[in-house]
């Protein structure tokens, strides 16, 4: 990649470590727009930056609704609460989805095998959002191969356009913005709270 | 309110007793479409059921974007995940905004008189989102009286319509749909994790 670390970068991964402690503050929420243009939303995990990258990796199922959703309309929000440390990003951009008749497999590959072994074994579940199944054998495959993801597994890139951070410690509150210049440069504004 | 409680009620109000200890497990992102069709989501806190019905209440400050994208599609997503229990609950529904302009201002003084002195004192601070203030004497005005609402603050009624109750404790997951029908009886049923 030849894109420049973005200014936020340094800021969110020093949330990351400061809330290291916290198994949740690897999940954020990811809001799209439905085919009706409603909004949904919805908890995913955070699976890292996309090599060197300013892109966040999200997996999901090809089965789920959110991805009709993301080929329908692509623009996303993301808000991304810190429980330790009383801050928030809210991450505005687009998705970028990667199936398995994607180009470039390495990247999709390199997620899949990042999986704990439960974490794989769930997208051997049967349809997503179906009436439950009745045979709950179902939910008891093998544990897929690590060298070939299964082809419902999806990774979706997350390229961030504008950055909003909320520091909630101290009195009065912090809001700073980054957002890209024309020149695709990251321009940092402090806002009031 | 002649409303019946919602049966989702009663597994929220579970969630929010087991991770009472919890300060975040109060609040919630709320997504909502901008002027622009695009999705939008931030944290808000949770205040409280209004009397007697199944709607949230939420605060904002007249200034803020989100007034404008509600004013221009009602159309929202909350998305509450608990993280000792390790369940989320999406709820899709509608926003009403009960401002200074409203016939009952009863549900609108009742949240204002209950909120903290910090909290009141946020609707004095000067227009958030603009650019910083150079004055810092700007966010040291005086606590606003309890018995007057401070005419920028807003109340907020969530109704919701759909409820998906995410149980990640376990394995398989447990997933739960909760939805009116068309004579605005509410539905339970099970579905695949």
């Amino acid at each position: 990649m030849n894109e420049t670390l973005a200014p936020w970068r340094a800021i969110l991964s020093r949330a990351l470590h400061r809330n290291r402690s916290l198994a949740n503050a690897r999940y954020f929420q990811l809001a799209t727009i439905n085919l009706q243009g409603k909004p949904t939303n919805r908890t995913v995990v955070f699976r890292g930056f996309f090599n060197g990258s300013n892109q966040l990796q999200i997996i999901t199922d090809s089965r789920s609704e959110k991805i009709n959703h993301i080929k329908n309309n692509s623009a996303s929000e993301i808000c991304w609460y810190f429980p330790k440390t009383r801050e928030q990003f809210r991450i505005t951009g687009n998705l970028t989805i990667i199936d398995e008749t994607h180009d470039n497999q390495t990247p999709r590959l390199t997620v899949w095998q990042n999986l704990s072994d439960s974490a794989k074994q769930q997208f051997t579940w049967p349809h997503p959002g179906q009436p439950l199944t009745n045979n709950q054998q179902d939910f008891c495959q093998e544990i897929p191969s690590n060298n070939q993801p299964l082809s419902n597994f999806i990774l979706l890139l997350f390229n961030p356009q504008n950055v909003e951070h909320l520091e909630l410690r101290g009195n009065p509150h912090q809001r700073t913005l980054y957002y890209l210049d024309d020149e695709k440069n990251w321009i940092v504004e402090a806002v009031n709270p």
